[in-house]
């Protein structure tokens, strides 16, 4: 019998509280350390915050990708959402998506976004074509609202561009057993013969555009930490068909309201996360009622004893995504450790940022509804 | 432990001496037999010698799609053949593909061909999607000679046409477990994630037009018994999708040369079967060579005992492909035994009667390599 860890991590499951160095270990990829950010940074002038604050905590091959680089190697960005039912984008999702934007206008880099539309219809009982024909299309505003370039971006769907995508899925098919999946994503033989096939496709967009161009092109993937295992498997395939295995970039998950651990849950009551379409007052209405507080039980024990910013969902969401501002953060850290700052004033800080920040987004999300054409990769 | 039986027949092994009344009780498909052959008879107002001799021996449904079509309700015709290194053409294959092509101008029926060029590539380890291309080509070319109409005949090949069938091909795939892949195909853990989704692929084109057409056509399947297994399994999944269970027509093995039992293979060392680009020379030789024949050792001893049409290859060619004329046939047999006819006479028959279709194959076989565009489906 194996020991049962306390949390685990699949691209079908995350539970429990994540421990972070734990999965470098397990999954063996390497801590994206300040050494390598700086070599990072010689090409990007600056850093992200996401990557000044461990939302992205761990890599495959960045050096390589850096060496490459440098070479006069450019490098294509590739990740990607499965569209599902009744699972719209929450702010979690948008982490490695922003990543990308960054990326591709650092680098100016060509940028392929997979939409495997038949991912969850083949995991999901319950899951039609119709379901994701319709999702899909939701998860595309989303991503062009980010501000892609579209002359540089190319939405791949599975079922739509299949009839270049088939063919390299089933070369990495060929090396890949079921008995590497069952140990993989923990699969039996009740699984349905589509699902077991799946990670091939996925494994397509990181070498697609080597086959389009004839030439070997190196490829960086954001990617939340949980889909790494599709990648442990097929980036051992790709050298054997004569394309690079890919670099990998990991980010942890944004918490979910109610707390620190596990991955921002979309498809539960809705209430855990904030969604992209969330009007203001559902934003205001959920931080108030669910964000998970560091605080004190009464503002008398707050000011005497003072809060726990490092539980602080709110606290968190500030560091992660809304202040990207050091010292303004360093301050609110420190006001809400002191006792100064009380849940409900920061609350209302985090509260002002997402508002700002989807009001802006949705108005991109709605001019995105005339722009989809434009980002849909014509084979 | 479960009973060794004395053969073997999936679709990617058939060895031993087949007894087909066992396969039809194993495979659960029904004799075609004389009631179901005149009903028949009743649309085309004869039969082909390969119904009337028992080369089409058992069949799914036949009496359904007869149903089908006298309340108006046309069929569409479906076979295939897969692609591979070093497997050329030979005339047990043509078995089902000539029964398409009397069926098509009977009925006046579209007819779809799948060249599924993913499957030996996946079950293959030497073969590549190069062998397969330039295979799927010279294929091709056979199945043109053989007189399809142009405008009622469409090509699948799965890697170019993946763009319609792969997402079909998922639907089928949700409804198929690994332990029904295993049991029915014989497959393991070691078996690659490719080869255990093919069987999806493969039942695509017997409702593809009613995908297409936006509404539910009979589809009738003419196929050598060992492809059963794969519609064993789809004929299930299909109404569940909505469209009708295939019909399907099976027929034997065309033995090899070297005698009755087995399928003809094509892939040992060519000496077994005629191939469709044999030179009237190589037709000679091989049948003079290898054709089992039932006679006797000596001219004397065949004079005085007869010889044996019933295991005699040459005969059973005759019988099964190359004689239509039932009253000639009969001589022949009737001769043969009782020794008025020697081997190498028999021979002679079969070897100019081999000669005469190739010729004319070959013939139309080169005409084809300027057609081929106009059969393959324009998605």
């Amino acid at each position: 019998m194996t020991k049962e860890p306390g949390f685990k991590v699949t691209p079908y499951e995350a539970k429990g509280e994540i421990d972070y160095s734990k999965l470098i270990r397990e999954f063996g990829v390497s801590k994206l350390d300040n050494k390598l950010l700086e070599r990072l940074k010689k090409h990007t002038h600056e850093l992200h915050l996401f990557l000044r604050r461990g939302v992205f905590f761990a890599h495959r091959d960045l050096n390589w990708l850096l060496d490459e680089y440098e070479k006069g190697n450019k490098f294509f960005i590739y990740t990607g959402r499965a569209p599902s039912k009744g699972s719209k984008v929450h702010l979690g999702h948008l982490l490695p998506w922003i990543m990308c934007k960054w990326l591709q206008d650092k680098f100016d880099a060509e940028f392929w976004f997979q939409f495997p539309d038949e991912e969850k219809f083949l995991y999901k009982q319950d899951v039609t074509f119709k379901d994701t024909e319709q999702a899909t299309r939701e998860d595309m505003l989303d991503v062009i609202a980010l501000g892609f370039k579209p002359e540089k971006t190319h939405f791949l769907v599975d079922t739509k561009h299949a009839g270049i995508m088939y063919k390299p899925a089933c070369e990495v098919a060929k090396k890949i057993t079921f008995s590497t999946i069952k140990a993989s994503f923990g699969f039996n033989d009740s699984n349905n013969i589509g699902s077991i096939f799946y990670t091939s496709m996925q494994a397509v967009p990181a070498f697609l555009p080597s086959i389009l161009s004839g030439k070997n092109i190196p490829c960086l993937i954001p990617l939340g930490i949980d889909q790494d295992t599709h990648f442990r498997i097929s980036r051992d395939v790709m050298p054997k068909l004569g394309y690079y295995k890919p670099a990998i970039i990991h980010n942890v998950f944004l918490p979910p309201l109610f707390g620190i651990g596990g991955k921002m849950a979309a498809s539960s009551t809705g209430e855990s996360a904030i969604y992209t379409t969330d009007s203001p007052e559902e934003v205001k209405r959920k931080i108030n009622k669910y964000a998970f507080s560091g605080g004190q039980a009464t503002v008398e024990e707050h000011r005497k004893l003072g809060g726990n910013p490092d539980v602080d969902v709110s606290f968190q969401y500030l560091k992660m995504f809304f202040e990207p501002d050091d010292a303004k953060l360093q301050k609110i850290h420190d006001d809400y450790k002191s006792g100064k700052l009380l849940t409900g004033e920061l609350k209302a800080i985090l509260i002002e940022k997402i508002q700002k920040f989807l009001a802006e987004h949705q108005k991109k999300r709605e001019l995105a509804k005339k722009q989809i054409d434009k980002f849909i990769y014509k084979a």
